[in-house]
């Protein structure tokens, strides 16, 4: 651990080069002007957190967890971000408080699951049997159930199942990057039912994202930004729809505000 | 203007429906199930603000543009972030953080340029001759002059010319974009180099944002978005390696701080 | 404008020694030692953003502004911080997006009415007589109507008038701090009304920190400092208040939101 | 845990009222007229957290903790306030970020130590005798050494000692607020030297408001508010300095970058 003065900074991740005669930004030891043009959104974001850019598929698999992430609807972050937008504060403001807004019940469970997958998958690879993969989910299950927490990445509040989850590992079935970590998902998957007495919870969001990022070979640390980066188009959708709404001040009606008195 | 309760939402950007038999998101008309391995992030950027599909060529510009913007080093957002990093902040905060950081004269200029654009193109279509373009470009720098202000979109603190803008732009006239905007932005260039007897001030990438994006049928309004998602992958990117680099208190050393007396 | 590096800061705010021998705080030129146990946190603020030390007079005035601006129930930004609460968000992230969310249209208008008074009574000191006050307010109400634009300061939703504003106006003529500002922003009052056939729109919170700031000879930017300060300890409250609820995912019922169709 | 609609809310800190006859604000159970002009500010915020108002021995020692927390020269948050106004970004979103940045690194250790705190001395009210207090003070320090942790509250960064927090227990000790906490924060102090073989480890601003707080019957979950609202006085001054030294663009130089090659 290093105190550090800002007056020192390393970084690999990007060169940006301005002298007489050069005027070049080089990232991940790419010229930023030969991926302008020939890299899609998702392929730089690969190669941004990972160093290379990845395959056909992989970029499938990618561009479909992202497209699952970008919209929820009225939900939390974006309710944040259209009550800027009725207080009269900029964008970059409600995007920023839309993104920040996720914490540890809300769209952080995808880290907390993807970590404890990496750490029980210590030791074996993607040719790991279906048996050991069984093995383990019935302990991570029991461990949950022993400290009465649950597993993180199955079930969501207000839904009966998320739609989006299956949908995205048939994606990633299809492009052969349904690997060792999708399968433990999925086989974790029914050992919380088997727990239940057959009652599913199903994968959500937060979960596919954790399985599948971690399949196509992210760090467990990055997989938030899958939602953070995606989510913060919805925030500006909706940031822009309520502000073409033109209200002036969302608030809670004083009929919805129960008032007790104070102990 | 109107004030509206928290108990009243309204939205034609998403649908969520859970009742017994459907889970279902539907998103600008379209069900998220078919989008999901179906689209780029680009595209479906492009349906959640313009509410519609765009063509191949479309999404190569706008692929274009993001991968532009996702990174610029060691620059004022990713700084915020890294230092979040480094004071044990949350990712999420660190990310908010850097995006609320964009403000007028830091990533807000390519809106002004945009809504600038739009205003004084009222009336012309992308069959507006070149001379036209050329007396509206001329006038535009002469009031921005008058005011003694700078036509925002072009010039970029630390570098002589921003490499950025003119690869976005080859690419937008690869795809056949290249329209009323972008030819009205390269023309203000010009301009803006007569009345400074020849010296150039080049396109940044504010500008060419705004001229893209314009010609893309994006609204003014939403110019601003593609630089906050994108760069949110930077923040993410360097808050990581800077928390990989385990520093604990950037700072400022007391040698950079010159201490002024109370007037 | 200057652009300027990282690595050169300059400030007489406060200046931070430790050395071998000296480990010491200097604030507005007083040792900070001098002033814990000394002052009094409205003080503080005052030295902070004044450079000198209030009368007591001037420490009660601060007081009463500062405490009128703590708290508005569930209001939008303590509901933002409720909502991070929900969300397993960190309090610092909570108390942060409450403090950002205060825009134009919410916390923002007594920074504008500041500005317009300053404006406009340039040129008068705490002598100008009534009469010249009141036929100045006459043209501040005209030219806001002819732009079909409101006085900042005046008016607030939900409520038929502001009760922060009378009391806090009283304690600043009890203290003998009600000066021309003051007196402006009241006859600024009964002009809106007469300009209205006699419907009143009283002064706000907004308003009435603008010109009992000004009377302390507080600088019209700083105004919106004493609403996000004070209401810093709003978010707080609210944040543990929620917390203890232990509320898992503030959200908007389905049959609250309408979903129109993309057009 | 409850999932809760955003139509549903209940508080005991304060009520609004507005219907035809009665404007009120009643927080914590006293109407805020009756508030405003009798209370300070640190008067407030006690109410505010702890539903009752503090003597005047106890209002003297928070505005010590409060003043000794407001301001730290060009430190971490007020430089990111800095570079927000550096980037035309306003006001609210600047204090807004320096109060986000607070983490677990950075201003939370407070809330860390009191917790500790609470928790090693269950059972034991104002009269435990100090032999008790250093038997478990010399416990915690052993359970730290263990877990190659530092105990929290203790030691700063760029400092050899903070000289804030022995001046505020001054001032505990003067007012009669020295009790069972702060007593325990000393003897901690103590025995973390001991372990050091002597060499002394003084207690920072955050073990002051820790062993404070809680001796004035705060919830150790509120420990960091005292930071956070007084720090948010510095980010104001801070960014209004920025302003006015009209920089417009605050970045590192290309000279304090280590470019590494990606791995």
């Amino acid at each position: 651990m290093a105190t550090r003065s800002m007056s020192r900074w390393e970084t690999s991740i990007a060169e940006v080069v301005s002298d007489g005669d050069r005027e070049e930004i080089i990232i991940r030891g790419h010229q930023l002007d030969d991926l302008i043009g020939k890299l899609s959104f998702a392929e730089m974001m690969f190669l941004m957190l990972q160093s290379r850019l990845p395959t056909a598929a992989e970029t499938h698999v990618l561009d479909a967890l992202l497209v699952a992430s970008v919209e929820h609807g009225i939900a939390p972050p974006s309710m944040v971000a259209r009550c800027y937008a009725s207080y009269g504060t900029s964008l970059p403001a409600a995007v920023g408080a839309g993104i920040s807004a996720f914490g540890d019940k809300m769209g952080g469970l995808g880290e907390q699951m993807g970590r404890m997958m990496v750490e029980r998958l210590v030791g074996h690879n993607d040719d790991v049997a279906d048996d050991d993969l069984q093995t383990i989910a019935a302990q991570v299950v029991t461990d949950y159930r022993r400290n009465n927490e649950r597993v993180p990445g199955y079930g969501i509040p207000l839904h009966n199942k998320d739609p989006r989850a299956p949908r995205t590992l048939e994606v990633a079935i299809r492009e052969g990057c349904f690997k060792r970590y999708c399968r433990f998902a999925m086989i974790l998957e029914q050992e919380i039912a088997i727990a239940r007495d057959g009652r599913a919870v199903p994968m959500n969001l937060d979960g596919v994202s954790a399985c599948v990022a971690l399949d196509l070979g992210f760090d467990w640390r990055t997989i938030r930004m899958f939602l953070l980066t995606a989510r913060s188009v919805s925030m500006g959708a909706h940031y822009l729809e309520e502000q073409a709404q033109d209200t002036t001040w969302r608030h809670a009606k004083a009929d919805t505000i129960l008032y007790s008195e104070p102990t």
